[in-house]
């Protein structure tokens, strides 16, 4: 019988935010699957696992070349591939844990290889997680919602920002890291800066907090969080 | 020395799904606060937190009076009574672990009682956990989001759902239980009831998922969770 491929969310970057389910499956599967790339949100995946789940360390990894590209066919390509590593440890009847930051459900690259794996016809779940922003609201002490109004999650690659600082609620811009010039230029015209705030690296060795945008530096980790408060509470 | 207040999200419903973090701090609170309410919502945290933490139910439980009401006097009143109860724990030097379903900073109940210990100068902190929207996409076994798109969490009661339904991207409505009627109707309307999707208690004993608006019944469950994808992709 066929293994089950799980991607799991890890949550956002404290190990003791990974939940009971994460941590049994973890310990259950016989292949640890982790994108092999340069950048930081792979190789972070599978550290905060190990501190939770100790025996992950233990257990065989599968390095997948999943590389962020423009390129459309190397990414295909690529996530083609990881997606054949995958059905090849399930066919010898493995359950593999792919690792993923926050919540698989929530702009995660483990998404492609889990709609692939499932067209080729084989068993892959989701293992919900603590996404980014509900930790950096409790970093921030606060809440993200207001009692009737909308919430919006807000990915930077987004090409209306913005428009969306228009929308009634509060705003959370994701993966903020490249474009933080942009966004901060684009909030400083609209002159509601001093009242947004970023975490960046929430829960994760380098975490800062900074109660205003004018206090972030020029450069930023990719794991920066802007919460927006709703316009009419900017003026 | 006064004690801390922990507003600890349980997550969704899947006592699997609690953190490691809420299960200790649950563990080491001295007192389990949970609000005294016919709302199905409250009663179903604690059942969850003892699930997951056995110690639970051989605490102390602090139940306090919080009437979801549209009579703000009382509103203000039973809230700033709940604060005090804990503010009284609190002087006793114990720790308050106040048990809310999902995630602390996602639509809870707990953050009126956050701010109010708060702003009386005694220490509060939340405790991320899994929002119920990660669940739900979780068992449809979907992503919530796309690439460079925006999500937006939308509570059944914000007064322009009508419009967010413009909106770019996926849109989760939450709470929808009283107001499906209306919803359902105005989905209708514009002709995209059939792509979108419901679950019903998520993770709960009655969980039902629906892959259409069109087989759920005339009522539902306070926690029904609607995904409506993106406009683009219901014609």
């Amino acid at each position: 019988m066929s293994g089950t491929l799980y991607g799991i969310g890890v949550g956002p970057g404290d190990p003791e935010l990974m939940t009971l389910k994460a941590v049994r499956l973890i310990e259950e599967s016989q292949i640890i699957a982790v994108p092999k790339s340069s950048d930081e949100a792979q190789s972070t995946a599978y550290q905060i696992a190990c501190a939770a789940a100790p025996q992950c360390r233990k257990k065989p990894v599968l390095m997948l070349d999943m590389p962020m590209t423009r390129d459309r066919q190397l990414w295909e390509r690529s996530h083609d591939q990881a997606a054949a590593s995958i059905i090849n440890c399930l066919q010898e009847g493995k359950d593999v844990a792919f690792l993923t930051l926050g919540d698989p459900s929530i702009y995660s690259t483990y998404i492609y290889v889990h709609e692939r794996v499932l067209r080729r016809g084989y068993a892959a779940k989701m293992v919900a997680g603590v996404p980014s922003f509900c930790a950096v609201a409790a970093r921030l002490n606060e809440s993200l919602t207001q009692a009737a109004s909308p919430l919006h999650i807000i990915p930077a690659s987004y090409q209306g920002v913005e428009e969306s600082l228009e929308w009634p609620g509060v705003k959370v811009l994701m993966k903020t890291g490249r474009s933080l010039q942009k966004v901060r230029w684009l909030l400083q015209e609209q002159g509601v800066a001093d009242s947004v705030k970023m975490v960046q690296k929430c829960g994760m060795p380098g975490e800062r907090v900074y109660e205003s945008l004018s206090q972030v530096p020029q450069t930023a980790s990719y794991f920066s969080i802007l919460v927006v408060p709703p316009k009419e509470e900017t003026k």
